[in-house]
């Protein structure tokens, strides 16, 4: 950010008064301009035992499968979005249940959530953005050609859990390390107890 | 949004080659500025039977009280983030455990995320955005003086799900609505059913 988006004057970054980190502020009408992460939300579309998967026509990635997301956008709820993006990338129509996967991704700031979800029909299709559309069963999915990690996890725990009866929703960090050779820490969370009173 | 935040150059409204709805495009380097919404993350922080409510300092709703809460930040995970803030508004030290409220606040482009969380001593205080922080057993909660919706909804369902054992967690939809008299709707969703193979 190098310009004002209200004035276009140019901004400096420095932190604000009664703040505590830097942000970019313009130097003739004191905007602040705050950056914030942002929502990458999904469905994980089911049909008796098989999940829906997209092959990716877009970089980044191109080529390879992944489950119907995309950034949230302004005007509507998880769930839409969820929705909006099954249908865009998919042509497929979805019933969008819990919240089921988790994400964050500190160092490119962005936070997937991926929802259960229930296929309505089989009439799906490749939208723009994929180039291939199909069912896959567990014993099916091309593990070694998923485009993103949080859908990679999502999916390894999707069928452990599913195996398992658990009902619980998942969450965890995939953090870039920042040594000397960069590389991806995946956690995923225990998830701490329920804490309160007689607990 | 009038101008470009890279080159300073006015940016116009219009449906970029690919996309489908209107973003500011610059007109001279023809950068797209996405717009997207914000998390909130915050804590619903225990000790004993008790909750930590913060008196805000700060507008909006200077006066009344809240979880604390706040902008996810970059860099940092929803988890880092409600404890941060719990922090800064409290100087409460807290365990972050599962993620209990999702709300979805469409026409202010925000989501609310509060997590459960064990206050780990007594050692708080009001920070900077804070006239008063105190814990409240059930029966004190101040209903008529609570800051937020989402706050208020969270709350109302942590009560009931305590006296009941559930724990599940909670979302909802809280949707200005746009007719003569805009008011505010307050959806919580039945949680439908888990899905899949089975069910």
């Amino acid at each position: 950010m190098n310009y004002c988006s209200d004035c276009g004057a140019p901004v400096t970054l420095r932190v604000p008064e009664g703040d505590n980190r830097e942000r970019h502020v313009c130097s003739r009408c004191g905007t602040i301009h705050y950056q914030n992460p942002k929502m990458v939300v999904g469905c994980i579309p089911e049909w008796e035992d098989k999940i829906l998967l997209c092959r990716r026509a877009i970089q980044p990635r191109l080529g390879l499968w992944t489950l119907p997301a995309g950034f949230m956008e302004r005007g509507e709820t998880t769930r839409d979005g969820a929705a909006r993006e099954t249908l865009e990338e998919a042509n497929a129509r979805v019933q969008v249940g819990r919240l089921y996967g988790l994400f964050n991704l500190p160092h490119i700031d962005q936070v997937y959530m991926l929802f259960r979800a229930r296929l309505l029909d089989l009439d799906f299709s490749p939208g723009e953005e994929s180039l291939e559309v199909r069912l896959f069963a567990e014993r099916e999915i091309p593990w070694d050609e998923l485009a993103f990690h949080p859908i990679r996890e999502t999916l390894r725990l999707f069928f452990r859990d599913r195996l398992t009866g658990d009902r619980e929703m998942r969450s965890g960090d995939i953090v870039r390390d920042t040594g000397d050779e960069p590389r991806l820490q995946i956690t995923i969370h225990d998830e701490p107890p329920f804490y309160g009173a007689g607990e």
